[in-house]
């Protein structure tokens, strides 16, 4: 089968590779009917040291079931399913606790040696506690938005959880990526009335506009908090979501905040600190956040994506094949593009 | 009146300075009758650069007051009060939310130039938010417990609150100070049944196990992690209250915290930033505290100590006079006492 690897900063190949096969009586394999490519899958792509093997790529996917093995009871052949970006097992503690990203067995598509979904088919461990089966047939029109809760609309709502959104709250969300406009829904759906939107490009401030944003800030660093100060009487945002990952952002994203209010990371950090501490400390400020559990969050998302009371598919602005992803990830990294879906 | 004044790192001397007078209509005047060194105080003590005015010290005090001006109406002359770390005014917003330490006129006794309550009296701004009545005569049994009200048991009992401390959760405790050691106090209060103190000295351990302390790690850094870890499964404990303050206790407080668990910090940091981000990310761990709203959580501590279920006020292992406030910063930087109570 082909499949997307990345050999390299910049070296994105569709190469042909063995058929995922059942290894373990947990697997399952699914072919992919739609992929993406993710805010995520750059930072790899700008920094990867070159490798002859070369890395899988795809961590979110719809699908269709075409083989379990012995021990698959909750998804069955021709199942269309979500793949969440991690592998969870779905009976450890942590699953038990939703906190699915910290599974016993976890393990991260695309990521340090396993299979990606930017591929025509992928091999799915422990797919009783992976995969979710959808209660929908072939409904094109849906497709978008489910496929956003294998990654950036549950990485939004887990964004907006941990900030502690809640309706009587101001919310501020930095990054005006996918991931980001996901967070301005959740916020939305999570009741805030008041959703203050840190990002620069005009599309995407559009964009957030129609999901909720109610203020934008365009501006970065001090004056951009100082923007926010002037948007909130001077005390900040009460829950504040982080979407980017790198220092400067989660600067801003402290110092934007409310005393007693709380930070919501989700922008994988590029850092090894957090910045800010002496301000988030004398503001007693709360900074939570990590790799969404978002296998836990189908449950409380797919309602409202069935009703159409949210439409975080409208994220993505342009559709490839595989020959296509490439191209892809280029136009993802120079911001011609905002998310790539890949239908292989 | 006498008063406590530093001048330069180590150099503490008491001083006759002007009495305390009524300023605005918000203040009071209290006559000290109870303060304390605070772990604190010894930063300054270690690194303050010198200064001919030099700094008043003391933020902990119980005190009667003498003076009131005439918009003070919850206290009144000959009320024995604890006068907390902060000062507040108690109708804004913040202190209306329970955060008394973000008033909008907070100000911090015994720094930056404010008075000290490590003297035989003081000026309290904002004397209605600021100052506590307490129910009590002289009970001379009970003062050094109500003492502790006035920070060290409001802050530890703050980072048991923050790292979100329950019955069924294990905790566990950096720091064998009095903070750490009120920690230890507030997370057996709140129910925790396993609680890991992390400390190496034995009679502060010893107190720590009388006050419910159920195990002791007094290995540091990656043994210390190693050690916890051991003690719980493999997970790390739930609830971490980090009561130190430098980066390397910081650093063990993140990677000894459970997936999904959260650090309560109250040790005033001693550094930029937030060391372990992505630890603490890629585990989904939380990270908050600072300094604890004392005045907003008697009301809740005072009834336990009145009725003798906690005796925070153990932690004090010497009593001096003014006159023996300089080697009472000496003991307590040499960690020949834990904590020093002031009787000026």
């Amino acid at each position: 089968m082909r499949a997307t690897v990345m050999h390299a900063a910049g070296d994105v190949r569709i190469e042909n590779v063995p058929d995922p096969k059942i290894l373990e009586p947990s697997d399952a394999v699914i072919r992919v009917t739609r992929a993406c490519i993710c805010g995520s899958d750059l930072w790899p792509y700008r920094s990867m040291q070159p490798s002859q093997q070369g890395q899988r790529m795809g961590h979110e996917a719809i699908g269709v079931v075409e083989e379990v093995g012995a021990d698959v009871h909750t998804v069955k052949r021709r199942d269309m399913v979500v793949m969440p970006f991690a592998i969870s097992d779905g009976t450890c503690v942590f699953c038990h606790e939703g906190l699915t990203t910290a599974c016993i067995h976890v393990g991260f598509f695309g990521n340090r040696g396993t299979d990606g979904a930017q591929a025509e088919a992928i091999r799915i461990p422990y797919a009783d506690g992976t995969l979710f089966a959808l209660p929908v047939g072939q409904d094109e029109a849906l497709m978008p938005s489910l496929l956003t809760l294998a990654d950036v609309m549950g990485t939004g709502h887990h964004a907006a959880v941990v900030a502690k959104v809640s309706p009587d709250k101001t919310v501020a969300v930095v990054g005006d990526g996918a991931v980001g406009l996901c967070g301005v829904i959740a916020a939305k759906r999570l009741g805030a009335e008041r959703i203050i939107l840190l990002g620069r490009h005009p599309d995407r401030i559009a964009l957030a506009r129609e999901f909720g944003a109610t203020d934008v800030v365009s501006e970065r660093g001090a004056e951009a908090v100082e923007r926010v100060r002037q948007l909130t009487a001077g005390q900040g945002a009460h829950a504040v979501l982080e979407c980017v990952g790198h220092g400067e952002a989660m600067q801003t994203a402290i110092e934007i905040t409310r005393p007693g209010g709380a930070v919501g990371r989700v922008g994988v950090p590029q850092e090894e600190t957090i910045p800010a501490s002496l301000p988030a400390f004398f503001h007693n400020i709360t900074v939570g956040g990590g790799p969404a559990p978002v296998r836990a969050y189908i449950r409380e998302l797919l309602p409202d994506i069935l009703a159409g009371k949210i439409q975080p598919g409208r994220v993505f602005d342009r559709v490839v094949n595989l020959d296509g992803v490439p191209q892809g990830y280029r136009d993802m990294n120079e911001r011609k593009s905002l998310k790539v879906m890949v239908q292989p």
